[in-house]
């Protein structure tokens, strides 16, 4: 990082971000009414009030850089922002990582029921793609088209479903280094390097620039589940807002069980600074996404 | 339908269809290769093999009615049979419908486990998506932006989803024949009509054109459904291959408990020729939509 500039002010662009992208999702997500009022219920409980919206800031600060409309990109951000809680609905499943806690509250299927979690995930799902060929979100069709073909290919089974799916089967453990750093890029960096890649597709910047934020993306999303790893380790359970110490508890592929707790904290720092490496050369407004990446090495949530 | 010329080799048209819209999903479903393999298998397990493509059906006779491609109409198809994959794999859950048995061999979850069924689900509802913005579908990206919303809107909450949300609550009984006729319009109706309109989408064909489909295929979807339920009553297990008499001891909101089965009968039959006369006007090439909704009628499986 050296001689760029940090951007020291990131907690309050989180929260400002998180508020910005708040107000949109409220009212994207439809209003209860109707005989299917709970699975709007569901849906917001899940979405809204909570979250770091770390996706989202990563949306706009890629599009900040990209020279992208800052309301296209909040538009975008709330998209993401329901594929990643759609995502952990699905996760925290009895079938799937059976998780009763979720951003300090019961998760979507305790607080309503299986069924509505299942359900509330596939609307969601739906409606971040209705909502990125939106005529708000960029007046050029082409445009819209590539955020869809881009964020499906993110979420999909060559990206975080297909990695939840490699997550599920090394639980059983036996899973080596190698598998995790893919089911991880799968799991969870796929979608973060689309956050990052959005500004660019946005701006119809393509070539090295879009690649570039794309695998800063990849290796920031990278460290940050590394991190997570950590935290699931040593972390406190009050802050973090989920279960801690469930990952080991269940015999679970972790970063941990490869490098330690330190060795992990230095891969982690090793890929931020790969990652920052990326954005030289893209122009000055990277200092957001330069912060991001330290803001996750210092993470205690 | 009177006057109407009714094409009566549906059989052979279904057929035919059938075995193109197969080719196309084996094409575009991923083949099972990496640690996510099984998340492929369970896919292809679902999606390939069976099915009556109904849908598949609508898309390109629709298609060939407003003068759109027939390869294009063929993706389209692809697609929504992969919606409709997906919703029968999540409906036929422990948690939903608790379902073993789907086109006559053990559903998704029986035949690999729960979690890969949720996921097989999502990665399906992903890739449709993914495959509507794909180039090969309409070179003007309007057209394919026009796709993604309208199958959006009619699989997300205020359609499927949300229908499956109210079947769901109605299966505790007390639901009257209004909210029976809401139900099915939006957990079936609503993606059979987006399988009408995506050829007046795709042949750029608004207005009441385009309306006239979406509404025939309304219509034609709700008798499609009051028919599954006399199905459910009178029909043979084998010949369905699905579990029969399941909705009754359910204790599920059907059309034959609101309206008896010759009732019922009755009500498809004028939901048919309701949907028929919606296609006065729209040109000779009618034939095959009418033949459809014949054998909606005839159908005994």
């Amino acid at each position: 990082m050296g001689d760029h500039p940090v951007d020291t002010g990131i907690a309050a662009s989180l929260t400002e971000t998180a508020a910005a992208v708040e107000a949109i999702l409220d009212a994207e997500l439809p209003r209860p009414a109707g005989a299917e009022a709970r699975l709007f219920e569901a849906m917001r409980y899940s979405i809204l009030g909570g979250g770091k919206r770390l996706r989202a800031f990563l949306v706009r600060s890629g599009a900040r850089l990209a020279g992208a409309d800052d309301g296209a990109a909040l538009l975008v951000a709330a998209a993401v922002e329901m594929v990643h809680g759609y995502s952990l609905i699905h996760d925290d499943l009895p079938a799937m990582d059976d998780d009763d806690l979720r951003r300090g509250k019961p998760s979507c299927h305790v607080a309503f029921d299986e069924a509505s979690a299942v359900l509330a995930g596939d609307a969601l799902l739906t409606l971040a793609f209705e909502l990125l060929v939106d005529a708000r979100v960029h007046p050029d069709p082409s445009v819209r088209c590539g955020l869809v073909r881009a964020m499906a290919k993110a979420a999909g089974g060559k990206g975080m479903v297909g990695g939840q799916m490699i997550d599920l089967a090394a639980e059983h453990g036996g899973a080596d280094y190698e598998l995790i750093v893919t089911l991880e890029r799968m799991k969870t960096g796929a979608l973060i390097a689309f956050s990052c890649e959005a500004g660019a597709i946005l701006a119809r910047r393509g070539g090295e620039f879009r690649r570039s934020l794309r695998e800063f993306g990849r290796d920031v999303g990278l460290a940050f589940q590394v991190i997570d790893d950590v935290l699931d380790v040593v972390g406190d359970e009050a802050a973090l807002g989920k279960t801690v110490g469930k990952d080991a508890a269940a015999g679970k592929a972790t970063f941990i069980a490869a490098l330690g707790v330190e060795g992990a904290r230095r891969e982690a720092a090793a890929l931020v600074e790969r990652a920052a490496a990326r954005l030289d050369g893209l122009g000055d407004g990277a200092g957001p996404l330069r912060a991001f990446g330290e803001h996750v090495l210092a993470r205690q949530r």
